[in-house]
């Protein structure tokens, strides 16, 4: 059988991942043309949420529902994982009730654990460790916004400031996909060695490369994107105002200065909310290089085409007959 | 381009409140039938509560729910607008990820920021200003229980006690239909002068007229409707049961005998919810003059008006072919 | 008219809740077989929550969705039942907003003047006095596992430990088809002597029988099914982990020798969740005997059930006319 949750993309080649973001930019074609394929339908998420997340449980819901399914919104607090019961009981009878689940948790472990003992698919919806879905959705904005005559392959993205889960996740991308990757921080708050060798392996089967630096020359030099992420760290560890500036300003703050170090074509990413003024200005995120905002939408591309990929196998065959008969439908299929 | 948000009836004509009016009337009069038109489908609305509302929230969400669409509830304290991010960057979020958004906000100013700054339509849910979904369903509900042989213009509304968002709301309502209104209540809880500008202004074009007294015979005297709402006030400001008490017993108490002092065709009418026994006694609430609970339920008549004409332009063609089909729907689009 | 709400099963026949049950089991099948009859289409459930529930809330949910409706989570505070308005102006207000209502409550007083205000159906989602959904999703999963040769009014269930909701419940649902019902528990924790009087009139109609002891070796003899809950107690009178193991421990401890006292075929039925350790050991509730994730699935299985026999009334003609020409929906229809 094949992969059927999504804890980290490390769990997946990178021909999956190429499907699942042909898929993507599939289903965002038939959307776009107010098209929306019903491939989801009877089909129920159920979202787990240890802390709130706008874009995350927006997007997830939206695409279940344009797909002609439907999402349950769990808020903090409205589902325990591991309170009066184990875990383990948590999954199996979630198992029973909904169709695939999501979860944003606090500690990785949580929904590594989901996964391990649900019967059906589980999404990571960001923990402390990474955040795949947001990888996806980033991953399908470098392919719309390719400088001109590139494959992705011989592109290179700067990840500039601290060593979050996003920033660990944009390597772990971009080094399976191929990508020439750089994590320009201070020491400190540089990808941790661990996370180095996950890339090195990555690169080792893809051709692609990882350097983790504090020289902004040597970083920026010939970059096509450049990617940023708050300052602030981990939710119950926030880093107070003074202390985030004293360690990232003014070197690892995103202005225009430092885009023209880039490629002239380069593009600005933010998995957002930002802190306008300190990782990035408004010079930045608003101009012309930022694709921001379509990264943005594009966690709702990936999600549509993440929760088809895992539900692929249940979809009912009356569908699969119907979608024969299409166009459109057929080219969905094709990559299944 | 037609306007696009509602955040004040005041951005709206006369005749074009009139269609969003008759527009909800017949998308009632499909829906008692059994029919209910598609017209949403796909579609999303993003519904942010910054205080709980169950009238509010349960209408929108049903009504998007029977019109084929869906309805996403953000609950107080899962979405901030502008806390980690900027107001205008979560608006420009949720424009990728919604198609339309309401919300019910503490400061009038965050909904018309957010309104200005998103790229899709923005309902105001209730501001401490002003209240123009509760506005379209009392007048539906108006137009449903006119007096015999009388016009809308015609006819004359009083609002008894506290000059509240929705006394505010009724007066801008009313005086753009030509009606006559007065606001019966207390010094210092009056209409401010500004409101009153407003509609004069309204009145001039309408035809219709403003009154603020504290005579009791004046203000009721052939009055065709009488309002009142909750004497507690804002929120966070809420005056205790004593204050209130000093200030509106038992003068601006609707009861029996002051309706009688009205024309003997006279309907009450009251936003709910209803403090039983100060603003208003059971003998009238439960009585034969009282439209109040069907005012509840054309809160729902006017969302699913007011979002099927927001919306209107993006109602696929299929949609619109369709429609033309089939009488009822044709019915529908005629006003479009 | 047929009863319209589900508060206690105490106000159906047998006849009826065979009815539901049957109703239910080929929904089962129907969906099981990919196939989603959509009966509830365009109907909204309002769920009110006064306390958290994942099973309840998840199940219900899952249920609307899946036969095309729609489900509006009301949750803990999001809805006051008796806050700024009387429960009944509530109650009015939501029977014109939403087309059936579910409440888990507090106090059981909560949910009847709910259902004796309301225009609409009510469902009681558990009481500090019953738990009728639980019951139905219960029985329609001892008729799955009925011990060969036998029918239902052959059968022997025991309850262990506490007199909870659940007890009673248990009782009542199975004093109702005319099972033997035994509650086996500590003195001071025994289902009340108005509940044994319940259960008493229940078995001079059905021919069952109730029996309440804390002898272990006449309560298990020859028990087809066993059945316990947790012992902590109600919300806001939890029992201390020290309290509730001196009152339950060891002799109300579900465990492999216990069952062994029971019949050879013996099923173990748990409401969930459950403390491991406590009320029931890992070899139990993990083991051959357990139906404990069927029964949490079989909520499910009865909320689709539950939704449609209260709903039927109210199903379109045109829904009834197709369905006449398929042959499960004629199924369905057959028992409605």
């Amino acid at each position: 059988m094949k992969i059927k949750d999504l804890i980290t993309t490390e769990d997946y080649t990178k021909e999956e991942l190429l499907d699942i973001i042909e898929l993507s930019l599939t289903l965002k074609k038939c959307v776009k043309q107010g098209y929306y394929p019903p491939l989801l339908k009877n089909r129920t998420l159920g979202m787990i949420f240890e802390q709130s997340s706008t874009r995350t449980r927006v997007s997830f819901e939206t695409a279940m529902e344009q797909l002609g399914g439907h999402a349950q919104y769990l808020a903090p607090g409205q589902i325990q994982l591991g309170g009066h019961e184990t875990m383990e009981d948590t999954a199996r009878v979630l198992s029973r009730l909904v169709d695939i689940v999501m979860a944003r948790v606090d500690a990785h472990a949580t929904v590594a654990n989901l996964a391990r003992t649900a019967e059906i698919p589980v999404i990571n919806g960001m923990s402390d460790y990474n955040h795949p879905t947001q990888e996806l959705g980033d991953a399908i904005t470098m392919f719309e916004h390719l400088p001109e005559g590139k494959f992705i392959e011989d592109c290179k993205i700067v990840f500039v400031g601290d060593a979050t889960q996003v920033c660990a996740s944009t390597m772990m991308m971009s080094t399976k996909l191929g990508m020439q990757f750089v994590h320009f921080g201070p020491k400190g708050h540089q990808l941790s060695p661990e996370m180095q060798r996950i890339g090195e392996e990555n690169c080792r089967i893809s051709g692609g490369s990882i350097t983790v630096t504090d020289n902004e020359e040597q970083a920026l030099a010939n970059a096509d994107f450049v990617y940023t992420d708050v300052w602030y760290g981990l939710y119950n560890a926030e880093l107070s105002k003074e202390e985030r500036h004293a360690i990232f300003m003014p070197k690892y703050q995103v202005d225009n200065d430092m885009l023209s170090k880039a490629a002239p074509h380069v593009k600005f990413l933010h998995c957002l909310p930002a802190t306008r003024g300190e990782e990035v200005l408004d010079e930045v995120l608003d101009g012309p290089a930022s694709i921001a905002f379509d990264q943005a939408e594009n966690r709702l591309s990936a999600m549509r085409g993440i929760l088809v990929y895992l539900l692929r196998n249940s979809l009912s065959e009356e569908l699969r007959h119907g979608a024969a008969k299409a166009a459109l439908l057929a080219d969905l299929f094709e990559i299944l």
